[in-house]
């Protein structure tokens, strides 16, 4: 039995404002008024503003000095620019488990790689849930880290998953085919991993980080035309 | 004439701890006690809360749920961790600033990239004082991130500095002609960019972060020792 001692209240005030972000219920370029949100959440302005600066550090809000906290645009070039440093991240993370791991390990990730992506195929001729998608992604992005031992690019990409979340849900709110995309990735993922192809493996993360980018552009122009 | 909002308390705050912690006057391990900084800087406990938030975005402190804040340790799995993501980073920037420019532009970074490194030439035979060699070399990533034009990746890199400015200055002061070896570094860098080889530039980086790293990590056992 483990203890873990429960997430503090900033924390916990964050993931509430970041999930609403997340799903556009708080839209991309809206305010954010500290005061506001301590009266409805009854709790202290302070506690706001430490859960914005937490947000702020997810690429979530932007926090201006005098003029307060914004919810980040999701523009074209926004998304174009976090797309650019995630697909790197990615495939960084990708080497790293490359570099330090080889035959026996490397089988173990890929079949969990593998049962997840089929699990997804399974997903996607019902009605597919954005939220179970994405955090079939993330997991494995979680395993990986886990394997390469760098609290610095946990870190890293762990804050790039809010924003990047947010991109996904417009995708798969629009596109709900995609699951079995993200099911077809996990496949040539393990398939690369295995055969212990770096190159490879970064080709993979890159076409489907492309694919990912060029989808969520396409909705992003349409809903603005 | 430009007028810009003044940083807000808790940057002031988190930038004074900040410093303290890069020149390790706030050594790698040590408590950062909320009150006492609150009491000793005549603040709010909660601007320095907010201070500490800052500071853990910046790799600084680490934040442990009812214990409080710590400063973040130096050890030879933190130091390679963090130069493992750093010199990717880098390598990162590196390349998209030859995705994006060639020709003139480049030339006119290159020219400021040379001057830069024959001032810390010079510089090498006085006194060396760490401040400003580590200076010259985040001016470079800022020049470059400038041309980058990518938010994500420039704010990812600005939060790793002050952790690599710690590192630096224990190296500055510990091997001071290593000055020298930065401002060569720059001419090195200026000739790839004019090249505009992407490979060769890649190498550059990669060749010094490796000879800063192996520096720090030989000084630290040196200390254990």
């Amino acid at each position: 039995m483990r203890f873990e001692a429960p997430e503090s209240l900033s924390e916990q005030i964050a993931q509430h404002i970041g999930q609403r972000i997340v799903v556009r219920s708080l839209k991309p370029g809206e305010r954010i008024q500290e005061l506001k949100v301590a009266g409805e959440l009854n709790v202290s302005r302070g506690s706001v503003r430490e859960a914005l600066l937490i947000l702020e550090r997810r690429h979530l809000v932007e926090i201006y000095p005098r003029r307060g906290a914004v919810v980040s645009e999701m523009t074209v070039s926004s998304v174009n620019a976090l797309y650019d440093i995630y697909i790197d991240l990615l495939c960084m993370l990708g080497r790293k488990v490359l570099d330090r791991w080889s035959g026996h390990e490397l089988s173990g990730l890929a079949g969990q790689v593998r049962k997840h992506g089929s699990a997804l195929g399974d997903l996607s001729t019902s009605r597919s849930d954005p939220e179970q998608v994405i955090d079939a992604g993330f997991d494995l992005v979680r395993s990986a880290c886990r394997l390469v031992e760098n609290p610095f690019l946990q870190e890293t990409l762990e804050n790039f998953r809010p924003a990047i979340s947010r991109t996904y849900y417009v995708v798969l709110e629009n596109r709900p085919s995609e699951t079995a995309e993200t099911g077809l990735l996990f496949q040539k993922l393990a398939d690369a991993a295995i055969q212990e192809d770096a190159a490879q493996l970064q080709q993979v993360i890159q076409d489907y980080g492309e694919h990912q980018r060029s989808q969520i552009l396409n909705i992003l122009m349409e809903e603005n035309a």
